[in-house]
């Protein structure tokens, strides 16, 4: 069985978007791969070095991820925070990871652009911290998103100099896993774009129906059609693909037909989404509230999740030690 | 009573150079200090990715400490790699470290000139890994040669930006402890310059006589004095500092005399230096012979430093992941 890593960091719950576009497909591949989802604390720091309550932001996405329908017994959910051993690897490859190609990655250059005042040693190795996530676990597949595709790039870069420079055949080179097949890009309501935290335009999974309903009736639209079967401009097309991810198929049509009419009333429209949004997430929404006030439980995963984890990154380290050259305990 | 904390890289045996420049002090520091003396085998890697075996050279060290006197009972003696907490003071100093201030340390910049080929993060992140190890045993005092001064100010630099960051007073900024008051400078017996591993003219506690004896007989001289009471040329000066640091005041006295008289025959002066320094030499050689044998009483040595050491960094680690705002298992 192959093995899949993700990784997601805790600066916020989960919404639509991260459902659809990421959490859903986990659930199909909890039962054919071997997978490790974690939640990236370490990460967070590269950006967020004053987390107000990272402990709280990790119990956030436990609890999601388990209502989601993530499930320990299949999955090994942990805390990356909890398996020291990646550290040992970080380190190892920032042995091996030169500054002119950490320096050049896209992604490096955005953040040193957006916190001048703060280029710091963690957001530079931030591609190798990642690649130890990955490798630590020897995975074959991780499904990332386009943005990461550079940074995967270079973990099949750091697994493959690895290889070569001990003259072994050890890691494999983790393929990217494109999601863009299977998942279902969630818009933003908000005109234009997709759903996101940072674009501010979510509605998350634990959001209440008074909530869903104020963000979905806000959403942006237009005086309507005025000429029969006219395209949609993108704020309405949104509104569309929104109720095709969320709604029934009668819906759907029913407004689309509307649309096309000419006789589309928004307001009714996202009356009816937000009931279908409110209709998708409130068992989730049930299933978190219920999961995060069940600290016993919650514990009892995280602890479970951290020990199989560690078991994994362990053996590991032990063969990459023999490899170097320490002395394997 | 404060903690002293000094690494050591174990890419080679111990010389006369670090028994009295470094050593000799350690063996009156662990009578009054909490001392923490570990084998940097991690540091190791930024020099010498491909370490032909770093268990042997970490078992030479730790055999050579041991036989020179330091006491287990007293100091905790260490493997830098057994103690995995410092990788994650590492990675959250690496946060808060500046590229920048990284860049432009003299070591840094001496290193990436020396292997232009190899310019590593590992190299660039020198200073935080070396903070780390200082400061996770909230160490007050550092011995350190004049080249680490600037590495040390960058580690108070980093504990007291940590403090500053979140508003705690937590770490103790380590002091650099100089050794040059105590400490011998011993110098190479090659015509200049001091006596160093890197420098190839280096007599090592485990040389054995016929070796030392080789290695003096070949030190530079010169023609020898022609004017009484001349002042003496450095290379020969070195024969004599040699002398004052292994042999007697007598032995020393006589052949300054001789020289003095413009009677030295250097030949003479040698066979005497050799013979001293084997005098010193020999007990402890014989007992790094012995220890090294002992693979045992090696292993439980290192294991309980380990332990030590361990506990020190797990408090250190727990306060600093609360500080922070992770969870304290």
């Amino acid at each position: 069985m192959e093995t899949v890593v993700s990784g997601i960091r805790p600066t916020g719950n989960l919404h639509l978007g991260n459902y659809f576009g990421a959490v859903k497909s986990f659930l199909q591949m909890q039962n054919e791969y071997n997978c490790f989802f974690f939640i990236a604390d370490w990460h967070s720091l590269t950006t967020h070095p004053h987390p107000d309550n990272i402990v709280s932001g990790v119990r956030k996405i436990l609890a999601e991820y388990l209502a989601c329908g993530i499930d320990p017994e299949k999955a090994t959910i942990y805390v990356q925070s909890d398996v020291r051993e990646v550290l040992e690897l970080y380190l190892y490859l920032n042995m091996n990871a030169y500054l002119g190609e950490l320096e050049r990655t896209t992604s490096f250059k955005e953040k040193a652009r957006k916190q001048p005042e703060n280029v710091n040693a963690g957001l530079l190795t931030y591609p190798t911290l990642m690649a130890s996530d990955i490798i630590v676990h020897k995975a074959a597949k991780v499904p990332v998103g386009k943005d990461q595709e550079q940074n995967m790039e270079m973990a099949r870069k750091f697994a493959r100099r690895f290889n070569t420079f001990y003259g072994v055949d050890y890691f494999p080179e983790p393929a990217s896993f494109s999601l863009s097949n299977k998942a279902v890009k969630v818009p933003g309501l908000d005109g234009s774009g997709k759903m996101g935290k940072s674009e501010g335009n979510a509605i998350y999974l634990i959001d209440d129906e008074k909530t869903i309903k104020k963000k979905v009736m806000k959403a942006v639209t237009d005086a309507g059609p005025t000429v029969p079967n006219s395209e949609k401009p993108e704020p309405i097309e949104n509104l569309f693909t929104m109720m095709e991810i969320v709604s029934s198929q009668d819906t759907y049509n029913y407004f689309n037909e509307k649309y096309a009419n000419c006789e589309i009333r928004y307001g009714d429209m996202k009356k009816q989404l937000a009931e279908d949004i409110n209709l998708f997430c409130s068992p989730i929404r049930e299933r978190i509230l219920d999961i995060a006030a069940n600290t016993d439980y919650m514990e009892k995963v995280a602890c479970q999740g951290a020990e199989k984890a560690r078991e994994s990154a362990a053996k590991t380290i032990q063969d990459v030690r023999r490899i170097i050259g320490f002395k394997a305990y």
